[in-house]
């Protein structure tokens, strides 16, 4: 690996546990917690040959932090230029241009590329927050894109999940809690049966922050599994133990 | 409060925190940490003057329970005469009999006893399990009635709970997490909207055994709150603090 240049604002993060950097700028956009522990909730289907793809990638975190787990192709779509560049700058960074890539478009426009039905692992980490008249939005903004349902929304986020995936292919998403009654509205119109969530609260003692949700395509309804609770930080505002394992133990 | 004369098998089981007795015959029917969980869960309106639906009763524990909270009249609904029966020589052992009372029969039937609209709050401990072709019910005992969904299942019960509520009213309901789905789906179906859950996971570190959801009637969508874990039992199977409290503590 060769050390890229930075252009202004930009900095490298590093994940130690999976020892993957990522190009970062924080005037444009961050990844945050929630990249990581959705990369380390998606499980992996029999050998991980199965092909992956980010939906909404951004600078490529999720997938990128995903891809050490698997040995078979990582694909990332992410609509905003700026970002899929960085993007591909991180996969050179990490040299893994030989089975991760980018696709800069609408992930509505991905059945241009990727064949429907072919997918085992679909994994996102999309925009948290719907639209409705007091939202104050910037259409031009990175972080607006990247954090409002502006290009997509839940229920076409499903859709397209859907018909990515193989049958009983995995569908890997972190988003807000108090969505959660629109996630499971999205993903049964969808046959998107959810098996598996994990809460992940602040400190504890206090409400959830984040929802980690596995859904699989054409499965047998009910089932759900509730995972134990996941705490990120202790009263004294270190990572728990779990937390640190994560982003600082073992490769997953 | 008079001792009451208990026939074979028949005995008594407390609540202390609530200082509420429950007649109970393990060989019919016994209510568990569901029911003491979902009564200790659900919230009072105002100065809990108004009117309040356990529907699936049983011997009555979750209404007995949720009585000592409020001020207002508390109406049991349970199929199964001898229960119906049991849960009427509780209320009068509790001495609630002027503002508690049972009403033996299907559920289906309430309306010709209450007026849709006019509940604040209904509380249900319903059967858990779906019917399906595996199902070894026998339909005549008691607990099968209890546990299966053969008098009433969700998509029945979140109707007739609407039915009840008055625009603003609120749904408690205890169930199985791995019905989560199903319990969404037939909530959303009613615009009952899920505001409030609870799960409670049996020791720390395993999966969630029990739900505990709010739904208010007519509310806005979103908004989902995912309480703090509540951990029943300990490294040594003792009840852990907070549950403690909520048995032995004080009254709530």
């Amino acid at each position: 690996m060769t050390e890229p240049s930075l252009t202004a604002g930009e900095r490298i993060d590093g994940l130690p546990s999976q020892n993957i950097r990522i190009i970062q700028n924080p005037d444009m956009f961050s990844y945050s917690l929630d990249a990581i522990l959705l990369a380390h909730f998606a499980d992996v289907k029999g050998k991980g040959r199965g092909h992956a793809v980010d939906l909404g990638a951004g600078t490529g975190a999720v997938g990128l932090f995903y891809a050490p787990k698997v040995s078979g192709r990582v694909t990332l779509v992410e609509i905003q230029p700026e970002l899929a560049a960085m993007a591909q700058r991180s996969i050179d960074l990490n040299g893994m241009s030989d089975r991760v890539s980018v696709l800069q478009k609408d992930m509505k426009n991905i059945f241009e590329d990727i064949k429907p039905g072919s997918v085992e692992t679909v994994l996102s980490n999309p925009p948290y927050f719907p639209l409705n008249d007091t939202t104050k939005t910037n259409h031009d903004h990175h972080y607006e894109l990247a954090r409002h349902e502006l290009t997509i929304d839940l229920p076409n986020l499903a859709q397209i999940a859907n018909k990515l995936l193989k049958n009983n292919g995995k569908f890997y998403m972190v988003h807000r809690p108090d969505r959660l009654a629109d996630i499971f509205a999205a993903f049964a119109k969808r046959k998107l049966m959810i098996k598996r969530v994990q809460f992940v609260y602040g400190k504890a003692g206090r409400e959830a922050n984040m929802v980690l949700v596995e859904a699989i395509k054409s499965g047998r309804p009910g089932g759900v599994r509730i995972l134990p609770p996941l705490i990120a930080y202790d009263e004294t505002n270190d990572y728990t133990p779990e937390m640190n394992n994560i982003l600082y133990g073992k490769a997953w």
